[in-house]
C-alpha cells in the first residue's frame, strides 16, 4: 500500500492528511471549513467536493476516519455523520476501501497509549513524520494520527466480497445512469 | 416549481418518492435496501449511487428529507445522517435546493395533526395522491409524506446567496479537480 487519505470529519472542520505508508511521511495535510451560517447542505457539499478533488488528485488506496461515538453536543455529531457518509459514497464510486477507528484505537497505534491526550497525539505525530512543528488545529494532527493507524494496523485492502460489490454496483450504475 | 424528490434516508431501509407538484400526483416511488451485514461503505454507497440516479433521470428542482432527532439508537441515527450527507453532496454538485423537515412538520402538513400516527400519515398520502392503496412500508409513505409537506410549505427555492455559493463551488471544484 502506497497513500492513505486520512480524515477527521467534521462540518466547521474538516482535517485532511496524504500519507505515504512506504516511506512514512505525510505528501499533504490540511483542514477544510466550512461556516455554521450556511446552508446544511452547502456546507456537506463544498466539504465533500474538496475531499473527492483530494480523491482524485492523489488516488489513495486506502480512506481512514475517525469514528465518532456519542458527544456532549448531537447536532455536532450528525455533522461528523453527514460529512462521513459523503466520504463513504466518494470511496465506494472511487471503489477504494475505507475504514474507521475508533479514537483509542488511533491513540494507541500512534502514542502507544490509548487514552493519551491531545497533546501527546500532536507530539508523535510531529515525531513520527519529522515535522518542524506539530500540526494544529487538533483536526489536522487527528487526520494525520488516523493514516498513521491505518498504515500500522495493515489494513485489509479490498476484501474478495468488497471488490464483487463494487464491480456489482459499477455495473448496476451504468445500467441505470 | 415541478418535481420534488423526497426521501426518508436511512441504511437498511431508504423511501423514495418523486413528487409532481404541479399535478399534485406522484411520478415514482419505492425503497432501496442494504444488508447489515455489509460494510459501511459499500451501504451507503450503493444507496447514494441510486438517489443520484434518480436525480440525474428526473432532475427534480427541490430534495426535501426529513430531519432526523436522538432516537432509541444511535446506531440507527448515524446510518441516516451518512445516507443524507451523501444526499446534500448529490444535491449540491446538481445545484438542487435541499431542505429539511421536521417528523411533526410532515405530519401536520399531510394530515393537519403534527402528532398523527404512522396509519393516519399513509392513509392520508393515499387519500392526497388517488393511490389505490397505502403504500408500504412506513419508508415509502414518509417519502411521499416529505415531498408533499415540501410541495406545501412552498420551498424557497434557490436563494441568490445559495446560488452564488453553487457558482463559486463550481468554478472551485473546476480549479482543483
Amino acid at each position: 500500500m502506497a497513500i492513505i487519505l486520512g480524515v477527521d470529519p467534521g462540518l466547521t472542520r474538516c482535517g485532511y492528511a496524504l500519507f505515504d505508508s512506504a516511506k512514512n511521511q505525510a505528501i499533504a495535510f490540511g483542514m477544510f471549513q466550512s461556516q455554521p451560517t450556511s446552508e446544511p447542505r452547502d456546507r456537506v457539499g463544498a466539504i465533500a467536493q474538496e475531499l473527492r478533488s483530494l480523491v482524485n488528485l492523489h488516488q489513495p488506496e486506502m480512506v481512514a476516519l475517525e469514528r465518532v461515538f456519542a458527544q456532549a453536543n448531537l447536532r455536532s455529531v450528525m455533522g461528523v455523520a453527514q460529512v462521513s457518509g459523503a466520504l463513504m459514497s466518494i470511496a465506494f464510486d472511487a471503489g477504494i476501501p475505507l475504514q474507521f477507528f475508533t479514537p483509542s484505537e488511533v491513540k494507541a497505534a500512534v502514542t502507544g497509549n490509548g487514552r493519551a491526550t491531545k497533546d501527546q497525539v500532536g507530539m508523535m505525530v510531529t515525531r513520527i513524520l519529522k515535522l518542524d512543528e506539530v500540526p494544529k488545529p487538533a483536526d489536522v494532527a487527528d487526520a494525520l494520527a488516523v493514516a498513521i493507524c491505518a498504515s500500522k494496523r495493515g489494513v485489509n485492502v479490498g476484501t474478495s466480497a468488497q471488490q464483487q460489490w463494487v464491480a456489482a454496483a459499477k455495473k448496476a450504475s451504468r445500467r441505470l445512469g
